[in-house]
C-alpha cells in the first residue's frame, strides 16, 4: 500500500481521533509517527499507533491531558505532561527552551510524567532547525543490566545530539546505550533465530544466544563499562534530577500491561551565537572541516541514511505492508 | 621511595618553581598531579611533571600566563588561559560557573587556549563538592579514526560526569572515547608485546596487533559507531562551539614537539536544587536506590578503586619508583 506523506498524516490523525485522543495530542503524535515512517525508521513509524492505542486501552496514558508549564529557573523550564504522550509537552516547552538558550547561552527543558515513544532525533531536529545545539536523554523501562551484573536496572536509555549546519542537514545522532534495541531481540525470537553472543544474559547471568532467555534475563549495555556508565548517567539526569522515575520504577508503574513507557526526559540546548559572537561563521566553518575529514576517508556521518530516505519519501511517498495497513484500518472501525 | 602527600606536594611545587612556573601555576599543577598520584592514577600523577617541563622547554606553554575571564552570557563564562596550563583558568572560572549554575539552574564554563593534561574527574569533583551535577568534555590531539575510516581525526576525547551524594564519595566517571589510552599502546610497544586486535589500524587501515603500526596508523573509538559519534560530539562542543581547536588542529599546532596538547574544554554544571526545590531530598534518595540496585548484584560503580586508593594514600603516603624519583630530582638541579 503506497501512500503520500499527506495521506499518511490524514490516516494517522483519523485513527487517533477515532480512538479518543484530543486534537492536540492526535496532531503531536501524528507528526512524530509520520516523520518516523518518512525517514524509514519503521519501528518509530505508523506501526507505533498499535502500541499507542493499546497503552490508551490499558489506562496507562491520558488522551487529553493539558501540559502544565513551570519556569523553574532562569535557564530551566519544566513541563508536566500530566500523564499524556510527550509530544504535546515538548511542543509547549520548546519555544521557552529556545528563548532561554538564546538569552542565556545554555538552557534545559525537563518533561515530566509523560508516556514516551518518540525517537529523540525528531525533537533534536526541532532545536537544530533554530540554529541551536541540542542534547536529549531519557530512561525507559528496566531491561538492561549494568556491566559486571546481570539484573535489569537500566532501560535502553538513549542519548541524542544535534549540531546545526548552514544549508545542510544537521549532524544528528540518537542511539540506545543498550547494545541493541529490545525490538531487535524480539524480531529474532519471532523468526526463531539465535542472537549473537554479547547482546544479553539469561536470568542466571549466563551469556546466551537464545532471544527468549535474554528477554527474560537482561540485555547488556554497548561498549562495556563505558556504555554502562552512560546508561547510569541517563537514569540520573533524566530521572531523579528532574523528579521523575528511573527505569526500574517505570517498569513497576507499568504493572505488566506492556504499555509504552512512562517517565521523564531532559533536553539541553546551547546557542553558538552566545559562545562565539561575531566569530561564529569562522568557527562553524571549522566544524565543516571536521565533517569533511570524516567523510573523505569513506566514514559516514550519522543520520545520512535517514536523510536520504526522507528525500525519497517526500518525492514518492511510503509503502505500508498490507498487514500493517489492515491492522491500522481496524482501528478506524 | 615512600612520601606523604604533603611531602609530594612540596616536591612538585619546588620542581615547578625551579623550572620557572609562576607560583599560581605551580600551585594549580601540583594540586592536579598530587591528586592523580594519591588516587593511584599514575599516568596523571607526578610522572606528568616530566612532560610538563618538556612542554615548557619546547615553548608550547606559558609559565606565567594570567587567565582572562569573560562572562559571555547569563549562563556562560569563558576563561582564556592565554597559553598556560588549564588549572589556573579552571580555578578562575569555577566560582563563576558555580554561581551561574545556582542562579540559573544550568551553566557552562568554556576554557580556551589552554594546555591540558588533567584528568577530568579532578575538575568534576570540585563541582560535586559544591552539590552540583557536572559534565566535562575536551578534545586532544588527533590519533583516533572515526568508525568506518582509518585516518586520525579525533583525540582520545574524554567525557566525564559527576553526581553528588550526601555523605558519600560522588558518582563520577571519566573515560576516553578511544578504545584505549594512547599510553597503553606505548607501554605494549616498550615491552615488545602485541596489542589485542580491535585497538587500532595500521597506516593502510588494516587491523593490526603491532603497537608501532597502530601508533603510526590510528586508534579506534570504543563501542563502534556509537563511541565514534560521541567522539565527534566532543570535538564539536569543546572545539568549534567554544572557538577552540579540533584535535587535528591541535596536532598541527604541536609541530611534532610531542608536547602536552593545547586546546579548549567545555564544562556544564546543573543545580539539583533548582530542578527539585523542596522535593530534592526525596528524589536524591531514589538515586541512592539506583546505586544500590547496581551494587547489590555485584556490579561496581565507577571511581570506587580510586576512592579506595585515596584512603590508603592519605593514611600511609604513596610510593614513587626509584627511577621516577631520580628523574624528578634532576629537575631540581
Amino acid at each position: 500500500m503506497r501512500l503520500s506523506l499527506s495521506e499518511l498524516d490524514d490516516f494517522s490523525l483519523k485513527i487517533l481521533l477515532r480512538q479518543g485522543f484530543s486534537f492536540e495530542h492526535a496532531r503531536g503524535i501524528t507528526d512524530t509517527v509520520v516523520a518516523g515512517e518518512r525517514d524509514e525508521c519503521h519501528s518509530h513509524g505508523l506501526y507505533r499507533l498499535l502500541g499507542i492505542v493499546e497503552t490508551l486501552k490499558a489506562g496507562k496514558v491520558s488522551p487529553d491531558a493539558k501540559p502544565d508549564i513551570v519556569e523553574q529557573a532562569n535557564s530551566i523550564v519544566t513541563v508536566d505532561a500530566c500523564g499524556g504522550f510527550s509530544q504535546l509537552a515538548f511542543k509547549s516547552g520548546l519555544p521557552i527552551l529556545v528563548e532561554k538558550a538564546r538569552n542565556n547561552g545554555i538552557a534545559a527543558l525537563a518533561i515530566n510524567n509523560c508516556v514516551h515513544f518518540s525517537a529523540l532525533w525528531f525533537e533534536i531536529e526541532q532545536l537544530t532547525d533554530q540554529g541551536l545545539i541540542a542534547l536529549a536523554f531519557t530512561p525507559s523501562q528496566a531491561g538492561v543490566a549494568p556491566e559486571g551484573g546481570y539484573k535489569p536496572v537500566f532501560g535502553t536509555n538513549p542519548i541524542a545530539f544535534g549540531w546545526p549546519r548552514a544549508g545542510k542537514d544537521p549532524f544528528v545522532f540518537d542511539f540506545a546505550t543498550s547494545v541493541i534495541a529490545r525490538g531487535d531481540i524480539e524480531l529474532h525470537r519471532r523468526a526463531g533465530k539465535q542472537i549473537p553472543l554479547g547482546w544479553g544474559v539469561d536470568i542466571n547471568g549466563q551469556p546466551s544466544t537464545d532471544p527468549s532467555a535474554v528477554l527474560e534475563g537482561a540485555m547488556r549495555t554497548f561498549g562495556g563499562h563505558k556504555g554502562s556508565a552512560l546508561a547510569a548517567m541517563v537514569e540520573l539526569i533524566a530521572g531523579p534530577l528532574i523528579g521523575d522515575m528511573t527505569s526500574v520504577e517505570s517498569l513497576e508503574w507499568d504493572e505488566g500491561t506492556k504499555s509504552l513507557p512512562r517517565h521523564g526526559e531532559l533536553l539541553i540546548a546551547l546557542d553558538p551565537k552566545c559562545f562565539l559572537g561575531d566569530a561564529a561563521e569562522r568557527h562553524l566553518a571549522r566544524a565543516e572541516s571536521l565533517f569533511d575529514n570524516i567523510q573523505m576517508q569513506g566514514a559516514r556521518l550519522p543520520s545520512q541514511r535517514r536523510y536520504q530516505a526522507r528525500k525519497r519519501s517526500i518525492a514518492t511517498g511510503v509503502e505500508l505492508s498490507d498487514s500493517l495497513y489492515s491492522d491500522l484500518r481496524n482501528l478506524l472501525i
